[in-house]
């Protein structure tokens, strides 16, 4: 396929998947689609090897790398600042909240050593974290840089200018689309709110249309949420989006690092066993239900706080309660979630990365010999 | 276009148009789609009228006509139950809220006589009521008779067969489309939780393919849900949907008898301005937000009744409020609302139901041009 945005990318089938997994993202490039590592939560030193690895294992197909830098926080660190000057902010009385919810699932809070909970370590979502992250990003052939919530700091726009690659970002809401246009992004991710993850409100099928026409083609859109299938990327592609971006789907795949107890419950998951809860970073991300995010709903729950710290307090959590979960803990097993769309209704089973591209395009061109013989019978 | 749907609606482009106005039915299916009348809270006298106008409007083009019997209701009422024998089941409190809601915004909480709050009308949506709306609508040359909330009573489906018409109802999760082909449904409608009115949370994009894959092709599956444009049909038609279910963009014509101050609201309006509340039928229904429906959501609020009291003290206030609003009262207008979806974000201004029409058809052929390129460059 020869569109604007295959050329942009590199790619002859504008299938892109985010992971934080850089073997799905290989596997992905080298399949025909496009990978993208989310590089949000991890360190400099921890990405360097992640995208050497990826370099290593993609035969050259391109790939791009993802950030989450958002552009609304509820408070900015200073320079030098770590986990352990942000940690003081979190309330007691969170702490004991989690801790107790663990113990109600016969989870050990203190279980282990989690390297997020290192005070050493630099803040997740923040500039000068993310300013790091481009230094190793940049010093790797990588050929899309993305961000994940609002408009990409003025940094990672030039610093994309300066490598000739395009700069993507996420979008909700066709108001953030058209600030994003104007702040000279290149390519515009229109992502519904049945996505995993961070998501607005307004879904795939409505956004696509609204963000096309808000922004008359001047950037290329990919649509994003819910989209699991070659058929619902025709679809999309039919509405005017030059090509896809897809979380979820890479989530069930045999190279994900996804725990295999959520993978259980991926296979097992129906369309409306997501929601969409501040639980686990902050912002409202959808997931899948478990009693974490009950908890987090309940009317005597404390408020979650705000991003990052969260995060700080769910991630080792959500971790210590999948190890035990895995572990054979049956308590533990109901606590045990992850950011994902409400696609996970049409996770059937585990296959691997080069099965799900294949399936794509061969279900994508069944989706456009459909549409031959109804064009043909108008 | 001869597809399986086609030919049991008796049409050429598979375009239904759902709509509580006989000059929308009428002028649809003039036009080349396929309108469908909306009877639930008309009486069986005003039905008679309405398919009356709609045999004389339509040269002979195909209609239909959708009733409201729900599959579950808090409580049934007796044979020969009036809205007078269920209007004590009203708690004063809830009409104090009403009545204070309406004051706060200079509206006469009982200005003007409603026709709903006859007591001798028949109570909406109930099992007595729909037989009596059936009575009517099979003396007329319906070809398509549709329930909106669950599997339909025994009596439509078993009517339906003996007329020779297809029974179509309405799904919004995968388990209930199973259960609705069970029960001997002919049409799926897979309505999306971006719809306007009663509907789900599973977005259109993936309750289609999911209902698709549940059914197996053993009935026609119909899109719904934010669909506003030929490009949207086109895409859920890549999904495998033979046609599309529309309701939200009809309100926006020059044809609908929405007030002229909801029509310039959803032209106003953006697709993240609707809410799936309770506050007007006591299920969950998308709306336009307004001070109605944020009354609703309040603390202190009273919660809404059950389906059909809600309404009983609803539409008659919503009524007075839009009188209000169209005489000029400003703080009245605060009030307006209707049932409309996502979409709405996509409204921008009043077209006549031809033009609609013809703009479906006109984008529709666009999409599939697009596809076909896109075919020819893999």
């Amino acid at each position: 396929m020869q569109t604007r945005l295959c050329q942009m990318l590199g790619i002859g089938f504008p299938l892109v998947a985010f992971s934080h997994c850089r073997d799905v993202v290989a596997a992905v490039s080298r399949a025909g689609g496009f990978g993208v590592f989310g590089a949000a939560g991890t360190t400099p030193e921890q990405l360097e090897i992640e995208l050497s690895w990826i370099d290593a294992h993609t035969d050259g197909h391109p790939y791009g790398v993802d950030l989450l830098v958002p552009e609304n926080l509820a408070f900015r660190t200073e320079a030098g600042a770590t986990q352990g000057s942000l940690a003081g902010k979190i309330p007691n009385s969170h702490r004991a909240f989690v801790h107790d919810l663990l113990r109600r699932h016969s989870v050990d809070p203190t279980a282990g050593r989690d390297p997020r909970e290192d005070p050493d370590r630099l803040p997740s979502y923040q500039f000068e974290t993310a300013e790091k992250l481009m230094d190793v990003a940049f010093r790797h052939p990588i050929r899309l840089i993305a961000n994940a919530l609002g408009v990409p700091p003025a940094s990672m726009r030039e610093r994309a200018r300066q490598h000739g690659i395009p700069c993507a970002a996420l979008v909700g809401a066709r108001e953030h689309a058209e600030r994003q246009v104007a702040a000279g992004v290149d390519i515009l991710v229109a992502q519904g709110g049945e996505a995993g993850g961070h998501c607005g409100e307004v879904s795939t099928l409505v956004l696509v249309p609204e963000v096309l026409r808000a922004t008359q083609g001047k950037v290329p859109v990919l649509a994003a949420g819910g989209i699991m299938t070659g058929r619902q990327m025709a679809a999309c592609m039919a509405m005017g989006a030059e090509g896809v971006w897809t979380g979820s789907v890479w989530l069930a795949t045999v190279e994900s690092e996804t725990s295999p107890v959520f993978r259980e419950k991926m296979v097992a998951a129906r369309s409306r066993d997501t929601v969409r809860s501040r639980g686990r970073t902050g912002k409202p991300a959808r997931q899948l239900r478990s009693a974490w995010t009950d908890a987090w709903e309940g009317p005597d729950s404390p408020a979650p706080l705000p991003m990052p710290l969260q995060g700080m307090l769910s991630e080792p959590a959500m971790a210590r309660a999948t190890r035990a979960a895995e572990a054979g803990n049956a308590q533990a097993r109901a606590l045990v979630s992850y950011f994902v769309g409400q696609g996970v209704g049409l996770v059937e089973d585990i296959p691997d990365c080069r099965q799900v591209v294949a399936g794509f395009m061969t279900d994508f061109a069944a989706a456009l010999e459909d549409m031959q013989r109804v064009a043909q019978s108008l």
